[in-house]
């Protein structure tokens, strides 16, 4: 029996507050930051602390009402906005911010889902450690959409993706109950690891209020290089000797075509203080050891010798470490000036990416020869933005359909880091076999039997409704 | 409709010398290799290839006959041990061990659920790649159940456990599909990462037939030391220090208490270099880099100097280094010479374990004054194998919720790597809360709903039968 819905009653949860119902000030929930999708909503609630979710969960679950959570709303997949119907909430996490606890001996922190990554990585570097998840928009993306998205960036090759950082979590399932399992265990194998359910599944499973992150020992030496290389073949010879010789010490190695540092130089005004080439690596290795200079120099020395690299620079000051970052982070900019762009955040086998790339380009610029293709990304491992900026008229789902199946053949992901969404459901549907569709089915099922957590993201909605 | 189950039918799927069903030879894996569990069963059926496990599965589905899934047999817990009915079949992967195949440039490899972990290291090796999963059972035990159980050991505080290992699984799920998700993707977050559901469950959802693995770069230094400190917590200050200094280098960092090598020395005749101490630290360290040997040098001095350690000794050779790790590992031959132990495999908070020592050694021999505490393990990821001699009377289920109790209120795991099995069932029911437990039995009926994939293992069969 459905129950009355009332914004009162929300009011009477969260606090006056607590509600967000005038259009102007609703605006922001209801779109994402490209701009790309666009819902309405009953309304925002923003609760303060667990126990308000779980009661807004309770009332939104009795009168069947559907939840759309809502972090630093960063995501690139439509995600964490409404759909159309203007029948549902918003339940934004952003008035649970706190970092509930810091152990610098077990290396861990407790933080609620609203707080901003920045503002974690600022906690742990305070006492001496390091929270190694880096990604552009941790200025504003909050720990619950981090998670929930197990959020990639540029040191997955060290650190691996957010997923591997959750050593605990407390999360609001779909009837309202609270599920609590806030433990500080890097081993715990005492029955089923329920947390994983809630990661990477973008709220369609339930709402994470809290988690336990395990922090990293910060390294006191840091080196960044800059390399210009012959082709992606060459730059895979450069990763194998870098992984050969400074291995575990290697945080980034990131893959930037020719071309895209062009559209660097054009619009963003930033320029390598390398010789022109088809393809440039940024490379960045960390270490407590003091020696790390001296051995990625030897590296560097033998991968010129060897032909690998045409041409090289390393940083010898912050601000230069910088300068070299900031010709990679300016690529998206740079990109969005240029033109209409379509974005593939796709993954391939690390040894594959020359191969899906010399394929992909002649596929692509068959089909539309008028792109240009804009390729750079997380080479070290696999993840490669293959972004084509195509004219107004071109049939983006076209050139989405073809790229990807490409990507199926290499053996690949047609979503690396950026989740699936609203804006990949019918191409995740398409390009994922049965058995691994019926097993999402079957999960969704059973943890939310109703649809009414973030529905139509991830899954489509008939999965449930029939 | 129940269907007739034979075994002719087995041996049509799997030939003739694939179905055991004479008693002498079934009896290996109708205990486990401690001989704590005993069972029977109807056969033991070796698929020499995924099709053929599928296949065995939907032949027991049809006939609702239970299957127990079996690896190298080499848990802890009765995980692999039939039931006493003499119903289940026993469905072993031993006949399913290839090396798939191995990318050096993406460092991943490919193995079958049969293949022993101790095989893959040395594939890994003679490529020059590391396989970072060590256990002392690793001559032995399987891969799959190496990931069925989420194998923790001796280096998980530099490489975390064996779920952070697996990139790509292929599982028969409990209706006999074939589910294929071998993917070598660092990043995939296209869709619900299903994997994750058949980690660590033991078999329950399913049978784990391949995966693959994320290999590492081999270190080219490594230095191991054995320390003697005063206390538990001056042996965690060691541990803050090493962390500071060597940070991603620490692979191990074993803690033994003095009664611990006292056993060891009376049992087994080996005996530290190092004069009598309260506790002992074994820690390990590698690097690529070449200064490692300097920096443990000088971390090592420091931590002498502050009195955190009253003795040292850094092996000088590769034999030096086997007898140091050869100490720690004859604690548990010398633990089962002395007497009866009754082992608890306990994680809490690494800050907390010296509190967690101090209480639980006095409630253990205040509840048991002839019980001696025979304490080591994985200080530096929390693990403690708080493992207890008591004579043959005394209750040892007593004595297991005595020290489970306490674990719970340091807000630990009472199975922190050796998983559930049939073992600790009853105990993990009583110290899991209900909304944990009930996402457990969410999960395992929506995947086993007939509860036909190893029964009575980690969660009881009432949860299915009702």
């Amino acid at each position: 029996m459905m129950e009355d819905f009332s914004i009162e009653a929300l009011r009477c949860i969260v606090g006056e507050r607590g509600v967000i119902t005038d259009e102007a000030d609703l605006a922001p929930f209801c779109t994402d930051w490209r701009g790309m999708f666009k819902g309405r909503a009953r309304c925002a609630v923003l609760p303060r602390c667990t126990a308000e979710v779980a009661a807004v969960v309770r009332l939104c679950a009795a009168a069947r009402v559907p939840i759309v959570p809502h972090g630093g709303n960063t995501g690139l997949s439509g995600g964490a906005t409404p759909d159309a119907s203007g029948e549902q909430v918003i339940l934004s996490l952003s008035r649970m911010s706190a970092i509930r606890s810091l152990d610098v001996i077990g290396e861990t922190m407790e933080v609620e889902a609203g707080c901003i990554l920045q503002v974690a990585q600022e906690a742990a570097a305070d006492a001496g450690l390091l929270l190694p998840i880096t990604l552009a928009a941790e200025g504003s993306a909050r720990i619950g959409g981090i998670l929930s998205t197990n959020a990639g960036g540029t040191n997955v090759l060290r650190y691996g993706m957010a997923r591997g950082r959750v050593l605990g979590l407390e999360v609001v399932t779909a009837d309202g109950s609270i599920v609590s399992g806030l433990r500080q265990l890097r081993k715990d194998n005492a029955g089923y690891d329920w947390k994983q359910l809630f990661i990477g599944t973008e709220g369609t499973l339930g709402i994470i209020t809290a988690a336990v992150l395990q922090l990293a020992p910060k390294s006191r030496q840091r080196v960044t290089a800059l390399l210009a290389v012959p082709s992606a073949d060459e730059a895979l010879a450069v990763l194998r000797l870098a992984r050969q010789a400074i291995g575990e010490t290697l945080n980034a190695f990131e893959l930037m075509s020719g071309p895209a540092l062009e559209l660097v130089a054009r619009h963003v005004g930033l320029t390598t203080p390398l010789a022109p080439a088809p393809w440039y690596v940024l490379l960045e290795a960390s270490s407590s050891l003091p020696s790390l200079r001296d051995a990625v120099e030897e590296m560097l020395a033998d991968v010129l010798e060897r032909g690998a690299a045409s041409d090289g620079v390393i940083a010898e000051s912050e601000k230069q470490e910088r300068e070299l970052w900031h010709l990679r982070e300016s690529i998206t900019e740079a990109e969005a000036r240029e033109g209409r762009s379509i974005k593939h955040d796709v993954s391939v086998p690390i040894a594959l990416i020359p191969a899906f790339l010399r394929v992909a380009d002649e596929a692509v610029m068959n089909a539309f020869p008028l792109a240009r293709i804009n390729a750079f990304g997380h080479a070290g491992d696999g993840n490669i933005h293959y972004n084509v900026i195509i004219p107004p008229d071109a049939d983006s789902q076209a050139l989405n359909r073809l790229v990807h199946d490409l990507v199926v053949d290499h053996g690949g992901s047609i979503s690396a880091e950026h989740g699936i969404g609203q804006y990949r459901v019918d191409e995740l549907h398409r390009c994922r076999s049965a058995p691994e569709l019926e097993l999402a089915r079957r999960i969704k099922l059973a943890l939310d039997p109703a649809g009414l957590m973030n529905p139509g993201k991830v899954l489509p909605q008939t999965i449930v409704t029939g």
